[in-house]
């Protein structure tokens, strides 16, 4: 396995791009690909100012290094979710976050530390509103609602997330099993802000495979958390990617298909009924943010 | 494991309805099932005269024996494709055919042979027009001509073949991952007469699993052909098969609700743009059938 471009051995092998590269020209087709991708979805300009939601992990961390070498104006914002799963998963995670971060410091970091604020960790919100094990759903209403009241509050144009193509494929998988028409119209690598209180979110990965991240992490010497977070073990979405990744590995470039044709197919006009889907958000009554609720948001509730 | 109507010994559960029947209930409950999806999907009356493509195995016939017990007006089409694959398969899967309708004489039966009438079998005609080792394409456009021919020349309303939910499933499947939306705009239990030459098509077993339809078979002593087409090994919708059924497995009822959300969602408008890729259709020159193409249709061009 060669390296296509200069014939030097090989550090990846891209099936389904019919590509193999080494290292030295691995690392600039990543951060090129990465750009397209921002330019062909129109996700912003260089005069607008990105906050990255970084988790500690590969995706996040090397989306955050592959902007600031674009020379995009990004910031970081790591939210503490105060889950331990009997590694310190939280802190640990923090940890490598602050490390990145002490090697760039020409860009800020935003810490939102949960436990601090509202004295309660994710986990504990969890069971006493729901008596979950999984804390999943409320983990996600929690950081939505912080992401998006960090990148407001502090002026940011857009919020930019590391999910990688696997997780695209993998939510995509998800919601064509039951065929949830509203989610499959908003799902995409970009959702422009509503103009009443959502930011516009990006996902400058959304093309690219985890394996392709990882590689990129790895080769440039990122250190992240190589531990997924406790409790995602045996989440559907955990499901739907090994269902995802035997299929690509029985025909390369299942994943991509499938994720680019469905784009592809919504610019088309897919799916059609979206608008009258398409329900009316007013300002949450505590925290001003849009919300479907009669007074309070899904996040204010939790507090309740 | 015990029925639950009776508390006998059940012969089949279905985990996905939560339900464990005996034989003596099983059956009753299956040509239930099978006359509720004839209604919900209004594919005929009782005056209509229905024509059912038999293949010699367990779903088409069935499919023939429930429709003659609910005292429809059935008839049967078998098509001679002429395929051997080592075993005689066209042939052995024939003697099931007229075996059964011995046992059945209230209802005719149409027999079509492809190499008597068209002097080349099917697996010919695609090494012929196209070196192919698989003739499932051709095949496919060989046997959909003929349905309509016979279903239209012989004054019948509607073509009923024995899809199940396992075929459903997988061709839908396919579907999305490839995001063909004038395929699944079409796709569905009915697809009514176009008015130019088409005739009316249904699936009455289309929320049956494959499962459920071999246990009927066997339960009621019909006679059919165990073997699969020999060419039908290593197909794409087998593959896909495959990957629904460890999906159901994990999961109970993951492939009807797949079918029926779609089903739902494309009823509720969700593929909106289809009227557009709707294509005119004007008849073939040589045999009337409509078609897209400018002259002659796809089948009357394989013998060009």
């Amino acid at each position: 396995m060669r390296c296509r471009i200069c014939g030097q051995p090989a550090v990846i092998n891209m099936r389904h791009h019919k590509l193999s590269l080494c290292a030295e020209h691995y690392i600039p087709w990543f951060i090129k690909q990465t750009e397209r991708t921002i330019h062909k979805y129109r996700m912003f300009t260089p005069e607008e100012r990105i906050l990255v939601a970084v988790s500690g992990g590969k995706d996040s961390l090397a989306l955050w290094d592959v902007l600031l070498k674009l020379g995009y104006h990004a910031d970081g914002l790591y939210i503490d979710l105060g889950i331990d799963g009997g590694f310190g998963y939280s802190s640990r995670s923090k940890e490598k976050v602050l490390a990145f971060h002490h090697s760039h410091p020409e860009a800020n970091l935003h810490i939102v530390d949960i436990p601090g604020i509202y004295a309660e960790s994710v986990p504990e919100v969890a069971r006493r509103k729901h008596h979950m094990r999984r804390p999943c759903a409320i983990c996600g209403v929690i950081k939505r609602h912080e992401m998006n009241r960090v990148a407001l509050s502090e002026g940011y144009d857009v919020l930019a997330t590391g999910h990688n193509l696997d997780d695209e494929a993998a939510t995509l998988f998800g919601n064509v099993l039951h065929w949830h028409v509203g989610y499959l119209q908003r799902q995409g690598p970009i959702l422009p802000a509503d103009g009443e209180g959502l930011a516009r979110k990006v996902k400058p990965f959304a093309r690219l495979y985890e394996r392709e991240t990882a590689a990129y992490a790895l080769l440039t010497g990122i250190d992240y958390i190589y531990e997924e977070c406790p409790f995602a073990k045996g989440a559907t979405s955990i499901t739907h990617k090994e269902t995802l990744t035997e299929m690509e590995h029985k025909s390369p470039g299942t994943k991509l298909q499938f994720y680019v044709n469905f784009l592809r197919a919504k610019e088309e006009g897919l799916l059609c009924n979206a608008e009258a889907q398409r329900v009316e958000l007013h300002p949450c009554e505590r925290c001003g943010q849009p919300t479907t609720a009669a007074r309070l948001c899904r996040f204010c509730r939790l507090w309740e």
